[in-house]
């Protein structure tokens, strides 16, 4: 199994990146495939891996700051390259933690589209307060959407459940204002009518519904997906913020938070991004992993994780093949 | 200053909300009107409060799962009877934890939008790691908005952050994918080059954006809205369902829960929807606060000062005639 990771691009340079593959290498059997300024990142490649680290070097990447829409001219960036190396069958998966924007538009230009797939959709993990975590869909790929994009995106995330997580029976939801049928705006109405036909369909969903373990797969546009994300990630780090201040704030804070470290730590694990590694982007023909910009090393290798489960899932195979049967 | 509160129509029945009633009149001055079956009010009115109470009985209330269509013919329900008191300038402000649909129809209907006003909005306070809560509008009146509308809520939230908050310059932002000028969806982005030239518009904002103090005031749809904050309130109610099933799972756990109960009680408060009582609805000619239907004593105390707070601010006349200003 070969893996492209995008050395280049995220916000704190190539060693938190090579740092998680260096980790990802050590626990999974793959070769990984890194494309980037080779000036960089021969100096980090260590002895041990040497054997299964192919460097491909790239003189140019996309910078944040930049448009989505320049990528497809810049022919010599890490994430052109990497795009090309999978749409050549050469590896089976990318992780990029660089500009998101020409990700999702090099994939879907260059290694294209799953025959019957309106748009790719980012599917984010999300926590749960049960064991398994639910998926939302999409997290940001398409601010304006059709209803029959969120049709699409129901049954990626349905495949991507069944095949990635494992859940026998994945239950799939539309994120409105409320749970009755008549709730919705203009654009979940009519996406309801038409997968009420869906066996996988339990309605209308609302957003707690995300976190209490109801239902797995969360659909809806990417404008309101992104929002969805980033208060959570808010509320989140403003709990933290307030615990942590509490805590340090006197000795009896100190002790009440080492006694609860273990509770600290579970909660961490579950809201840290970086557990749930990147985003793939469903939709497309090969396994493509959107990390966050500010990846750290446990991310990486978390996301790396994720490209493996996906490849072993043949989740873009079981996706065409749900296209297909939808005719 | 009189105040009618609707005690029909919540989750628990009516003794909370009178409970809520009566600890609101120990501390402040006001005269309650309870519209609602005098046959379950009277008992529960002490001595104490009679001469602040005037009971108007109604026969009727507009249940949870009826349309909220209906509620324009029901003419002896509990919300159409206290929206006439209103209306007939009986008494300033009316707060309601009843069918919110039938309460928003009837204000809109009844009472009237303010002049220039194209949809009433729904306000909600959010907490915020700083001591100053954001409010974040529409939270769930309109699902489906035109960019004007998003206007018209930034004017509104704008007064009412200024006027009974008490901020001195409300920063406004418009909710969207990414804090760039160039994010957003189709409704957003032509709602922006409108809000530019407002003095009060700070750009775009993302959801975290909403709790981490950095914007006062936070505008978009009633679809996203409502999302968003059900969405928190979800994260929330995780994060404390984890931490308390750590804390009675051991000993160490009670006794770490007990040190830092202090800060558990601040988390508390700030989360708990009854600190911030209810959300008015903005845009219509007199102070109607809509609270939670499974409101308890507390979050109807609250909604009472909030609708106390309004009237002494008079923000329906300050939003009119920010309207009159907008021409």
């Amino acid at each position: 199994m070969k893996i492209v990771i995008d050395v280049m691009g995220g916000d704190n340079g190539v060693l938190p990146i090579i740092d998680g593959v260096k980790r990802a290498l050590k626990n999974q059997n793959f070769q990984a495939i890194l494309v980037g300024d080779e000036g960089l990142i021969k100096p980090l490649i260590s002895q041990d891996i040497v054997d299964r680290v192919q460097v491909v070097h790239c003189s140019d990447y996309i910078r944040m700051e930049e448009a989505a829409s320049i990528a497809a001219k810049r022919k010599e960036s890490s994430i052109y390259v990497g795009m090309e190396i999978i749409r050549d069958n050469q590896a089976q998966a990318i992780v990029s933690a660089g500009h998101s924007g020409a990700t999702m538009s090099l994939a879907t230009l260059r290694v294209g589209r799953i025959e019957g797939v309106a748009r790719p959709a980012i599917c984010t993990l999300m926590p749960s307060i049960t064991a398994n975590p639910s998926i939302i869909l999409d997290a940001g790929a398409n601010t304006d959407c059709k209803p029959e994009y969120l049709v699409d995106f129901a049954i990626m995330g349905y495949e991507y459940a069944k095949n990635v997580l494992g859940y026998a029976k994945p239950r799939v939801g539309l994120l409105t204002n409320g749970e009755e049928d008549s709730k919705g705006n203009e654009l979940t109405k009519e996406a309801f009518k038409i997968l009420k036909s869906y066996d996988f369909f339990k309605g209308n969903v609302e957003g707690n519904d995300i976190y209490n373990g109801s239902i797995d797969v969360v659909v809806c546009d990417g404008f309101t997906g992104n929002i969805v994300l980033k208060a959570s990630e808010g509320v989140a780090t403003s709990v933290s913020y307030i615990l942590k201040e509490h805590i340090k704030s006197s000795l009896s804070g100190l002790l009440g938070g080492y006694l609860l470290k273990g509770a600290f730590a579970k909660l961490k694990k579950k809201l840290d991004y970086a557990e749930y590694g990147g985003a793939p982007l469903l939709g497309v023909n090969k396994t493509v992993i959107i990390s966050h910009g500010k990846s750290n090393a446990r991310a990486i290798e978390c996301a790396i994780y994720q490209a493996i489960r996906a490849i072993e899932a043949n989740v873009c195979e079981k996706i065409a093949q749900a296209f297909v049967n939808k005719g």
